[in-house]
């Protein structure tokens, strides 16, 4: 009796974990999207005529990194997001070891590639607000001002695709672990 | 029989995990000591004695997070490590469930926290070297030549430290979701 209501609580637990899998998945796949495009469009030109400046995504490298971490990431939701709905669709349940280490590696690849972009973001933005007046670098969100606000949009979007890719890795964890059975132990 | 030899493999599996984890965690906290210790001692004065230009760790604040992110990784080190060893002399293994989501949560927070900080560290020391021409930034490691080399020596230990906290992260998700049956399911 008590091993069958066991089973029937990890069955509800089974299935909070799947849909929350699901959710998560498809606000990745939104909002890396989102990000990657608002970091691609954005540029600024200040100036008169003759002496213009154009600050751009491009010339920032990191940048360019979270715009390819964002885009990997939703690329990578897209696919997740369609083999977890073919398996709610057909109600089968991930049993293959290979398959959920495979699953759990990438999820965790992922969370770190998205984590390392926002805070090298972050340190870029913190340069950039402030300056580093010993080093004489001097600050460039007063002069690109639109081009600072557009690019902090999109860094808090890559920082909620940072955080659902860290939930997601906990849930492939949960999803691989769960296969080694402890009770021999 | 099967169910022994399962048993079996999975006790030694779980001899591996342990040794694996108190080396890693010994690791974490003799490098976390040396990367906090070669970022904290690091300054340069350079200039004549009327013009004196002195660049040390405080004057970036990302290298006191890096500073503050490695110490704070040993000294958790250190609690997990008296932690193993005393499971291992008196043979006992972990089996709570609230433990193992606290160790949990614990790992992943330092993984986290350390790839962030040694992240960010490294988008800073980019533009020490290479500087931003479109912003203006000058190249800062050309002037403190000795204080750049002995700050990526530091954040090469640092780099080292958040690998080694990865790698615990993932035991530590194998410690605590093992502990979820999925022979029921």
């Amino acid at each position: 009796m008590a091993v069958y209501i066991e089973g029937k609580k990890l069955k509800a637990m089974e299935r909070k974990v799947k849909v929350g899998e699901v959710a998560l998945r498809f606000a990745t796949l939104v909002l890396g999207v989102s990000a990657a495009a608002l970091m691609e469009t954005n540029s600024e030109v200040k100036g008169i005529v003759s002496i213009q400046t154009k600050a751009k995504f491009t010339d920032m490298k990191i940048l360019v990194f979270l715009v390819i971490a964002n885009g990997l990431a939703a690329a990578y939701s897209l696919v997740q997001l369609v083999r977890c709905l073919t398996c709610m669709l057909h109600g089968t349940m991930l049993h293959s070891k290979a398959i959920a280490w495979a699953i759990f590696i990438s999820d965790q690849v992922m969370a770190y590639i998205t984590l390392a972009a926002i805070a090298a973001t972050a340190q870029a933005a913190v340069f950039a607000e402030y300056g580093q007046p010993e080093f004489q670098w001097m600050k460039a969100c007063n002069i690109f001002t639109r081009f600072c606000f557009q690019s902090g949009e999109g860094a808090t979007m890559a920082l909620l695709v940072s955080m659902a890719s860290i939930c997601l890795s906990g849930i492939s964890a949960f999803n691989l672990f769960r296969l080694y059975d402890c009770s021999f132990i």
